[in-house]
């Protein structure tokens, strides 16, 4: 099914907060057709985030946004804790009446709501509450025998681009002629892939499991022995909230490398004034925890340097290359392929064709 | 309230299936008065756990545990995975409708189950689900203020006795003069205690929010400055299913210190076959994990010796010892007193009083 999104970020669509929407926006296969915002009302996308490289119009209600003929709300927030705000109801409940298919990346479930449920049911559409977790069972080893090599994306931190490098290197993977899948385990990534499980919102117990599932899926879905599997992290092991669905991913997903993402201008743990370990630190953390159960590498470093410009960007991925010894670059700014030859020598593929 | 228990364990009385009924009968205040266990039906709990010191009569249905006069039953098995077998579902209904408050320690939910819910409110019964958790904030940091020193056993796997440690601990520092609780965070701790949070069971993004928040319980709980909370841990940092949980406790608390806890003769991850890292690596993974947010070292090995002779027992003790520079002792063989003694040395603590 091909949707047509109107992203609903009131107040936020600039913000770190409408990640999932800017996620959408740049990697789904489905186009944003139109934004609301009141506060860019009347601006394009690309006025507002140029690297997203979108002329969609941003208009101030999903009444205004109706003219572009969406068939899908995405609700392009992620607020702390994940319960949708009340002022954003009154919308929401339009959007229902007006038979838009609602998306919801929040931690709370849009189809509890009897009101909505109701409503979605009444106008024959339905809320797809992304982070919806299937029922995991416990962790059994069985990734440790998945044939596909799987490369997963660990943080120095949360929110520095874990998911788009992964969704990178899965295109330069199959630019290169490698069978390869990205696997999502967060609710953007879900919302860009059609598939993947939340592993944040998966009962603690059963996390390692849900990552482990989530990478025999993508392994079935590569349906092709030597392939590779690119995976979402999620947190960073740093990070005093998040780092436990960090660990679960690390160890249910048994990587066989790691690629190390940090944002280059972040020095303090997202939320808390605690200093980000430096990059030896990170590495030696995440390979030792690797070795406790299943040994992997950090293979490769995606330097997020959004914010500074060209020359400081090479001088920030020089800086990475010599405190570590890894090939390093930034996905986005540089492309991906680069670093994608880089990756697929270390987990001894050899990239059957590539256009660099 | 007090509950004379009745302990349903049909066919895993003995084994570690049934660890939520030993630890209820080693160290709850409530009493339990029998057990339901079919296998053993005749004998008394100390000809088949010598180590629990209980007289308590063994039987093989519910019906004939009732002329013990038991006011409540605790499901003392724990499958993997958490679910109720169909076949004790009988037990459970009889039971209801002998209006015996039913304590669930499973990770299905009795509570959900429409007929066995109708039962008790039709008997004037309730069910307490041990696992079911409160709705957890995320992590906020406020744990780095409790006045209370906090001290977390962190496992070498699980089930080796992390929860037993920490309840050694506290009657130790409470025999010694020092205002402490324990905190639990499991299903066997919680039914042990009356309070507390299974953190398996929080969704995994709020599992380090859940941790945290029984800290500040257990400091509200202490009532005074300068208390001690000695936290139950769960799992252990190197189990590929439980880790994460492990790490939230580590993160979530923010200990002082951490006592690492070692069955001497488990050798392999619990489940898989996968060496169980050493004494020194696994200090050096807790403390490296601790130096990210707040520091804290392992002050001491609480070994568990169970299945050794008391030589072989001393001799692996001082194994540990020397491995390690630590204090370490088994607090069940030989007493939690000289192990606490040490330990209150290294967190600053002078004890008031003490027997040794």
């Amino acid at each position: 099914m091909t949707r047509r999104y109107v992203v609903f970020a009131p107040g936020a669509f600039g913000e770190r907060a409408a990640k999932t929407a800017h996620g959408v926006i740049a990697y789904s296969r489905d186009p944003v057709v139109v934004v609301v915002d009141p506060q860019h009302a009347g601006k394009r996308v690309r006025d507002v985030l140029p690297y997203l490289d979108s002329d969609a119009p941003i208009v101030a209600t999903v009444r205004e946004s109706l003219r572009f003929e969406p068939t899908a709300l995405l609700i392009g927030i992620a607020p702390p804790g994940g319960a949708l705000p009340p002022a954003y109801r009154a919308e929401i409940v339009f959007a229902l009446q007006s038979r838009l298919e609602i998306v919801n990346g929040l931690h709370s479930f849009l189809n509890d709501d009897p009101e909505l449920r109701a409503l979605a049911d009444a106008h024959d559409s339905r809320i797809w509450d992304l982070r919806m977790p299937p029922a995991a069972p416990l962790f059994s080893g069985a990734a440790y025998d998945v044939t596909s090599r799987i490369v997963l994306t660990v943080g120095s931190d949360c929110a520095v681009g874990k998911m788009t490098a992964a969704l990178e290197l899965t295109r330069a993977a199959k630019q290169a002629g490698t069978p390869a899948e990205f696997v999502p385990t967060g609710q953007t990534g879900i919302a860009i892939a059609g598939w993947g499980t939340a592993v944040d919102r998966v009962i603690a117990d059963f996390a390692s499991g849900a990552s482990e599932q989530l990478v025999l899926e993508g392994d079935r879905r590569i349906g092709a022995r030597d392939g590779v599997l690119f995976v979402e992290g999620q947190g960073g092991i740093a990070h005093p909230g998040y780092a436990p669905v960090t660990l679960a991913l690390v160890y249910g997903c048994a990587p066989d490398a790691m690629v190390l993402v940090h944002l280059v201008t972040r020095t303090k743990i997202d939320g808390y004034d605690i200093p980000l370990p430096g990059y030896r630190a990170l590495i030696r953390t995440y390979e030792g925890l690797c070795a406790n159960v299943k040994p992997a590498k950090v293979v490769a470093i995606a330097l997020n340097t959004h914010g500074l410009d060209d020359a400081a960007a090479r001088a920030a991925i020089a800086d990475a290359r010599e405190q570590t010894g890894l090939p390093c670059d930034d996905l986005v700014r540089f492309g991906p392929n680069a670093l994608y030859t880089a990756i697929a020598t270390q987990i001894g593929k050899t990239p059957v064709r590539t256009d660099e």
